[in-house]
């Protein structure tokens, strides 16, 4: 049977995740319920990418498998009309049957955003981590340098994380600032800006990002020194790392299925 | 006594705008209450701009005269702990007795955004104007040259705008774009963009800028000419105007109390 691929955008905030959750709903069960309703079939949708509960997605891939011939636009907008507006199909194609879309992927794009300064967005809430003081962000991106390549990534997976192998390896770990809500003309407070973490990886291992990205705050935070991740990736101890980073600040931007990776495209703030 | 001057940033879709509601909850409210508990005084606060129900504002100002010392950064803390955090307190000044929010304001900028493409974005959602196909900006921008200067703007304010003069100057009205979500290497459909409109003015009435948008785009889609502006404007019917568009789109951006405006000084996208 031949085989569409979906590229998908959606708000984590409404749902419980990707994943067909026991309470409440999953992006995968209102996706499959709207490509049921097309197909008339018991299509199975399978996504590349299990995000967490808050957690968004500029380009999350997912492929089925039809009988119907439906032309890529019928898809398109036969799937918006049935998904509620916070999910969004922004392409489809049709791809060979063999494509797979979690194990085909080659790898993984994520965004982390951090707001800082002394007052938090209203416009940002539930989709950047907020942090009050300013971050050393130089000492994060020297602490950083330790994490890239092929490493096991245990010390910064979640306990539950069901993956056999924890060996993963990091392609690019970026991290540059935008401004964010800035103050007018020389008043109290001082304004603060935004932090975007892009990291580039073959995979990634349950909240692995998040568990990276609290550890590099409390860097930024003085709390750790920036030569501490080394030590911790060679632990293999999670509880030497820092924090899970709140999931509202990580966005799944891009999965792709050809090496190498494409140097950051232009890919736009959520 | 001393004023204080509060400058406040709001998402506009949990509330039902500026002003206190019979049914359901004004920013006001939420604000004065905040206030008053600070005080412990029966504080009024008076806002510089009534904006509607779901309209957004970065930076709103308010002011109330109070006994209380408190310093600036001691107000900026307690209001921000008092508040819903979809309501931010970004800036707090004393000011002299004599300043009066709405009164003193020489002019106001708002901004009003509009996305458009074959998918919309979920990140937007009630944030923006979503229109599917794309506007011819060059028809928007020359029809917009109709309003600028003074005039009586009676046609474009909603039919219970209470204020005695319809006059209003307006001193700059700008279309530009950004880019919003793209599709990935040359797959269906093609990409959108956002369209950001920036207009000073001395004062607006009641849902001016929305009118005023709804005319545009009208005028965008080719189901007006450019030439309609000038012609609707002197005939002072509202019926003549386009539709009144969504209130999400809408941001209050700054208010001026000296002339001239700064022109253009960065205020990040909301």
């Amino acid at each position: 049977m031949p085989a569409i691929e979906l590229i998908l955008a959606y708000d984590g905030l409404p749902f419980n995740g990707w994943q067909i959750q026991a309470n409440g709903v999953g992006v995968q069960a209102l996706l499959q319920r709207a490509v049921r309703t097309m197909t008339k079939e018991r299509t199975a949708v399978i996504g590349a990418s299990r995000t967490d509960a808050g957690v968004h997605a500029l380009a999350q891939v997912a492929h089925f498998h039809t009988k119907r011939n439906i032309p890529p636009h019928g898809w398109l907008r036969g799937l918006n009309s049935l998904l509620p507006a916070s999910i969004r199909v922004r392409q489809v194609r049709q791809v060979p049957a063999t494509f797979h879309a979690r194990r085909s992927a080659k790898w993984k794009r994520y965004r982390y955003l951090i707001s800082t300064g002394p007052v938090a967005s209203p416009f940002l809430l539930g989709r950047a981590w907020h942090i009050f003081a300013p971050l050393d962000l130089r000492a994060m991106r020297s602490a950083a340098t330790a994490l890239i390549g092929r490493h096991d990534f245990r010390a910064f997976a979640a306990a539950n994380d069901g993956s056999r192998s924890k060996v993963r390896r990091i392609y690019s770990l970026k991290i540059r600032t935008v401004r964010g809500m800035r103050p007018a003309k020389g008043a109290t407070p001082k304004g603060g800006c935004i932090a975007v973490i892009d990291i580039i990886g073959d995979g990634f291992l349950k909240q692995m990002v998040r568990n990276i990205v609290g550890t590099l705050v409390e860097v930024g935070q003085g709390k750790r020194a920036a030569g501490d991740i080394g030590p911790i990736l060679t632990s293999q101890n999670r509880r030497r790392a820092g924090r899970c980073a709140p999931p509202g600040g990580l966005y799944l931007v891009e999965i792709g299925y050809r090496l190498p990776f494409k140097r950051f495209r232009s890919v736009p703030l959520p």
